[in-house]
């Protein structure tokens, strides 16, 4: 099975991948952005793809919800990964000998503050993602550079951990999402959860009659955000998850709503995956929560 | 008067100022930081601070509004920029002399396409943002570096534009906040829009229940956004964004919904300011929206 992610071995793409499908033999397409994972959906270069979609500190991926949206991809999985970050660089060094620091953007924003204390004279660069950052300065032997990993990048490729947890929030959880053309479905297991977007316009309550309709239909948020539909002023989008115990009462709800609201489009039906429970099982996963 | 700002003279911070004091003498109170901003308001060195707080690209900034709520600040105004990103160096340079870029994190996430289209030696390096790049650039007079920026910067110091609107998204709008300490009222316009911030159980319902309340009360909802709790799994907050013609109907709506939520909190009533009008003007602002 191939499975295009955005970064190389011991990401955090790579570790979500591994949670999916820790059974199976996995290709990784490895694709050096969030766009090249989905063109290589589409382009059938790999089978399925694994996006990083919310986060506990940032919020939602807003441009990956939007990748998802416009390719016309299902959202087919869910799992959750709690992220640290691993300040990393050869056996030799200590911390008084780094002068640079390389990693992926987003994880050098989530460390903002730590990395602030070193001195003006420290540079801060930006790489493709975390782990081949780590893997060039094995590979290239760099003194004097370090890298923001998780743990596993260290282990990987040899690279001594000069510091832990070093991410301004402590508690950093970020939620990936398995995608797949429409059609390809890779999941038996019974679905209890959606994400679907609509738009509304902007008279007073839209959104609360949208949400009734749910409501009457036994279907429970578990996330709702707005964003303004570019080029369209006062009209709104919404990506909304929904939770529910019977797949009738969505699919009820799904024909009220469309009448109701516009562009209704169901970006995918799933298992909750909290517990991060690998892919393929068959059993519904009920825990009562 | 003192405002705080993250960054620089001609920074996209100090161009929301300009927007909002037009016509008044400001003293920047540049900080390095967000966190920076809100402690130079909460200790009184600035009179208030300005923030970015969403962006049509990437979406609310949840770590700046969770400054705002945690701090008990008060949303004092608002103002939008079209933020448009340029490349810009030393006036000898062409853009085949370029090695090196430096910009504040977010905007080299931005223009993150762009620069991908460059020499793999090229390097992409994170400073604290973006004015104060470019001044380095012209004051250390550095060959073979550019900055990325807004077209102001180029003309406050001087540099030439490589590149214009390098940004990944053509339409970047963002909006930015004041605030001010609690009863630091910088404002005579009447207020026909709040921020408000609450939390809800997991029961099926309650937000459209919430929501219900407020288009009871001719409350209307511009934006609204849930985050998971930390630490209390099944608990949401939500950030909402409402309008409303007469304050009254928002007090009302405000009563009601107190029995209902958890943990209201009013961020801040304010005019609703699409036009960018200066923030000290008496008039209400009406525009039949």
């Amino acid at each position: 099975m191939k499975i295009a992610i955005q970064g190389i071995e011991g990401s955090f793409h790579d570790e979500a991948v591994q949670k999916l499908f820790p059974n199976e033999k996995v290709d990784l397409v490895m694709c050096d952005s969030f766009d090249g994972v989905t063109q290589s959906v589409k382009n059938k270069k790999a089978d399925f793809g694994v996006l990083a979609i919310e986060n506990t500190i940032t919020g939602s991926l807003l441009p990956n919800y939007n990748l998802v949206e416009k390719g016309d991809f299902e959202i087919l999985d869910e799992v959750f990964l709690n992220i640290q970050m691993y300040l990393m660089a050869l056996e030799t060094e200590s911390i008084i000998d780094i002068f640079e620091v390389h990693s992926h953007p987003v994880a050098l924003l989530q460390c903002r503050d730590y990395l602030r204390k070193f001195p003006p004279q420290f540079k801060i660069i930006e790489g493709n993602d975390t782990a081949s950052e780590a893997k060039r300065i094995r590979e290239n032997n760099l003194q004097g550079v370090a890298a923001i990993a998780g743990k596993q990048v260290a282990e990987r490729y040899g690279l001594k951990i000069l510091d832990s947890n070093i991410q301004d929030i402590k508690e950093n959880h970020t939620r990936f999402v398995l995608i797949g053309n429409k059609g390809t479905s890779a999941t038996k297991k019974v679905p209890n959860k959606a994400s679907i977007r609509f738009q509304l316009g902007h008279e007073v309550g839209t959104l609360s009659k949208a949400l009734q309709i749910m409501a009457l239909h036994n279907i429970n948020l578990t996330k709702i955000q707005s964003l303004p539909v570019l080029g369209t002023p006062w009209k709104y989008a919404f990506f909304v998850d929904v939770t529910f115990l019977d797949p009738q009462d969505f699919y009820s709800a799904t024909e009220s709503l469309k009448q109701f609201v516009k562009n209704f489009k169901i970006l995918g039906m799933y298992a909750q995956n909290i517990e991060n429970v690998p892919s393929e099982l068959t059993n519904v996963i009920q825990d009562g929560e």
